[in-house]
């Protein structure tokens, strides 16, 4: 299984089915998977803290660092899918319509290379 | 578009092209990426700050508020993509291997409707 | 030592001690420490991961629970200090400034008893 | 009002002051009181969102960018010493007990210069 061949409702399912053979649904209101999210996100912002950026790519071509940040991302991804879940929220048309706003704020041509106009 | 016919390497082509478009991959550094996907957690974490229980039930069905973070979920995951782009990690096999391994720490029967044992 | 009789000044020189100590102080620029200053505050967060209301009120009361809340906090913290020091910042005034213009934002009759006015 | 003139005490009693005007105490409990000082430390991160170290230097010396700092670090701060208030924890305290224990664990002679001993 790869992300070439897994649709994202697949990848959700496996979720889905993990929460649901331990009953955990119970617990997994969305205000407490966002407090969950954002301890996740922490952790995985930890692999990288204290890092110069020349020590940013080191670490980006180790594998055991490498390994690390994916299961620090899974856990992140994790319950950012069991949030879609317990919302019945599509992730593939949020995704999309929120690019397409940023589109729409940050115009190709006048944000080329740069996220700052006053720069 | 829908999450049954999007394979998350197809949602990740969508996020590189939005980033190729603005020729932004020289910010996206995995240090940076995880900084700013931690934000957006907390931003998606702000729309249930306060909330009671109560009050949180009511959130999830309110279509407004439902929207708001259907849209602070996107751009938590647009990081969590980009960092996955970045880093050139397969999402679902990341995914999929931390299920696994936390099966096995949290056995569905030892651990049915509760998540720490010492309850 | 308590806070009673301990100023934000000495507090502050007791941190900035530990780290000139180590000559840690090349490492403490403002962004890097803002990174730590969010690890930690997720770590604090974690103490109440999954806990209903009730069980809150439960932890507060435990004593382990506090220890380690105590340290979560102290962490939070220290970072805070740090960050004062590496800018120069006086926290005294930062606060009682942000209080101030809190109070003309949220004003106590308009706000009593609410946070939000559409309640 | 400054660092050098005010108690850790008097500084937590003007916070308390502003929630009790507001009878806002009844939200004050620590795991809401986290979910906001996390919040607050993240906006306080995004001030730094995307600098390269040499934009960091370049924000620490310009003016607004310091009185936006301080704000965003006033409001980690209140809410620090909201907590504090809500369990009756004495910071003073806190911290230098985690000062002690944090020097026994990092030694000054062997941590000199560097905060992992791998490198």
């Amino acid at each position: 299984m790869s992300d070439n061949d897994t649709t994202i409702a697949e990848l959700r399912a496996s979720v889905q089915r993990f929460v649901d053979e331990r009953d955990w649904a119970q617990f997994h209101n969305p205000k407490d998977l966002s407090v969950s999210l954002c301890i996740e996100a922490a952790e995985l912002l930890e692999e990288f803290q204290w890092l110069r950026p020349e020590e940013v790519e080191t670490a980006s071509r180790d594998l055991q660092a490498r390994a690390r940040v994916a299961g620090e991302l899974a856990d992140v991804l994790i319950y950012a899918f069991s949030l879609a879940n317990a919302l019945d929220l599509d992730i593939a048309t949020a995704v999309l319509e929120k690019l397409a706003a940023s589109g729409r704020r940050y115009s190709a041509d006048r944000y080329q290379g740069r996220f700052r106009l006053d720069e």
